[in-house]
């Protein structure tokens, strides 16, 4: 049997994020698992809900152009690893919560992050890979990054 | 071209170091990789050396039959996963930074470590996963343990 069936692959827009996508995608296909992908938007506020707070008209127009770019990106990579659109996931939230829920729910057995360990872009970037470790309830791949 | 060439395993002789070890095993042999592996002894204190701080003699006797005892589990624990005798190492120090040094020196581009998450045992085991993850200068996989 091996040794994953359900990989959920946590990516952003940089090179950096396309190594980690690269990486989770040979190991899939090594283990001959599932792909699962997911980008979370912590970097552009939440459109307007009927929940939400109200937003000027202005900052909704801008929301919704960066929003658009974002959905264009994470297309854009999915379609590159040729990832279902069934398993794609573009969601708000704090990226530690909305992996770590969304590997719950899934039933993902391993998750794939980048880390950038001790140096640099690891204090700006809020340290996802070691708090996805923290709060994960299956196997945490951490991708090596160099800064 | 296979993911992983060399793979380093730290393990404990827990039920939880025995899973960790298992897993290790198989995806060495998913990846066709060499397996090392390593324990650090960081229970038990370090014997008498000419550099070292003077112990009486009944505890050095005492560290003697301890370091006999982890000798033969490691041993094994190595025979049981069938893994080369220059591939082993049982070693004294701090366990993120022993797994960490190891790990440049052979390098390796997989570590593998067992993580207990936020609950229980994670706190009295000093997060090794975590603290390994902030240093390491290749991939680490934590391996999902239950409480």
């Amino acid at each position: 049997m091996s040794s994953y069936q359900n990989i959920l692959v946590a990516v952003d827009f940089s090179d950096y994020g396309q190594k980690v996508a690269l990486k989770a995608k040979q190991l899939a296909e090594q283990f001959n698992a599932s792909l699962n992908i997911i980008h979370v938007l912590d970097n552009i506020p939440m459109p307007d809900t009927p929940y939400g707070m109200l937003i000027p008209l202005d900052t909704t127009d801008l929301t919704n152009e960066l929003l658009e770019v974002e959905k264009e990106k994470f297309k854009s990579i999915c379609d590159q690893l040729s990832i279902d659109v069934t398993r794609r996931r573009l969601v708000w939230g704090e990226p530690q919560n909305e992996i770590t829920q969304t590997a719950s729910k899934e039933n993902i057995d391993l998750i794939v992050v980048g880390s950038h360990g001790r140096h640099g872009l690891a204090v700006l970037m809020g340290s996802t890979a070691k708090d996805v470790l923290y709060h994960a309830e299956c196997d945490v791949l951490a991708v090596h990054l160099q800064d």
